[in-house]
């Protein structure tokens, strides 16, 4: 049986059965998917080599994402900091940035340029726009989609690569072209395009009946990890 | 320097600054908790020898990490039944109580007899008490710490073995002697009685500053594991 890819209306529904039906709060799944992409990372990044991690985190739950990943990378030996262009007013998003305030994790206020990204840091991670993304790009993130487009560091998206559409995937050939793609519950539809090295699906919180019901087709995730490489 | 074990009040004290400085929800942090005991599980018991798990919860935040545990063990392959005499009546708790139901995890109204945990299970989680208990055991718990007591089934507690007081340990002889204890954030002045085969530190979130402030001196947690054999 072959892995599901979700379209845009599988992937909405997906989550809202997650915290209607399963009644998963926010704060658990984003957790759970945020230390996955730290795992993730972790796996093909490792710190001796990468530890400078230029994290973006957009308005929305891939930004959340972002906020959680950042913290469990620098419990794991990393030296993240985060761009948040936009921060969320909700609790939630407020108390994840002020966790990484507490942990001593940098933020900057201004989008680096290529150049100074290439000199200050070894990895960007993606975590801008998730499936709900849709273009344009606003104001305030242009510039950081740029950089990442121009950018020669390797990326690391959460979820989708942002610019791309959920389905269709690349919309320009200057598309972000992300080096690892951590695919969070079930791969999106864009996903079939991707084609950097490394491919690992995280959030292993799905439960049994629900991936039998969208026919997930998940694969086995090894032992206690929290991603798969797919 | 030496590892820290806590007496009471810095337990408390440690707990309540994540919450009020640090601003973790308890849905984050029982999370995380909750999972890094089911890996300390796996460690030790692993699911193929080791399958069915009596999981049984307390009324307090040391159920709920059971709850936790449970749903990640089985995600990881085990068969947990949960036995949960005295279920607490708030949000947080009831969403526990209905993820697990809905992952078709099993659950028992009554506790069993010795006998008859011998025949249906291969470990006990003990997820009773934590650092908040005070004896006397009250009446919905004198059966389960009686079977815990009595049981030659392997038992793994959650941050404190139940009925044990925080900081002077055993207060009988009869009292439990889990196998595997997990501390949790860091251990309690108890775990210095601990005689079992495995120790393990889990709760692999609490911040650096947070480390300096109470002189922890938590060990490096290797690469990503969310738990550190002590």
């Amino acid at each position: 049986m072959d892995l599901k890819y979700l379209n845009q209306k599988e992937a909405i529904a997906v989550d809202q059965e997650l915290f209607n039906e399963y009644k998963f709060s926010v704060d658990q799944l984003m957790e759970l998917a945020g230390l996955s992409c730290a795992h993730a990372v972790a796996k093909c990044f490792p710190a001796e080599k990468h530890p400078r991690i230029l994290v973006c985190c957009g308005p929305g739950n891939n930004g959340g994402d972002g906020l959680v990943a950042a913290r469990h990378l620098a419990l794991m030996g990393y030296t993240p900091t985060i761009y948040y262009p936009k921060p969320t007013a909700k609790p939630l998003f407020e108390n994840l940035s002020h966790q990484c305030q507490q942990m001593d994790i940098c933020d900057v206020k201004e989008c680096p340029s290529v150049e100074s990204a290439a000199r200050d840091y070894d990895l960007i991670l993606d975590a801008l726009f998730g499936f709900s993304f849709k273009p344009p790009v606003r104001a305030d993130f242009v510039a950081v989609v740029e950089l990442m487009q121009q950018t020669k560091l390797p990326i690391a998206s959460v979820d989708i690569p942002s610019g791309w559409d959920v389905e269709k995937g690349k919309l320009t050939e200057c598309d972000v072209e992300p080096a690892l793609l951590i695919s969070l519950t079930a791969p999106k539809l864009c996903a079939r395009q991707f084609r950097g090295e490394h491919h690992y699906l995280g959030g292993r919180f799905v439960p049994p009946a629900l991936q039998r019901k969208y026919e997930l087709n998940l694969p086995v995730y090894p032992g206690n990890e929290l991603c798969v490489k797919l």
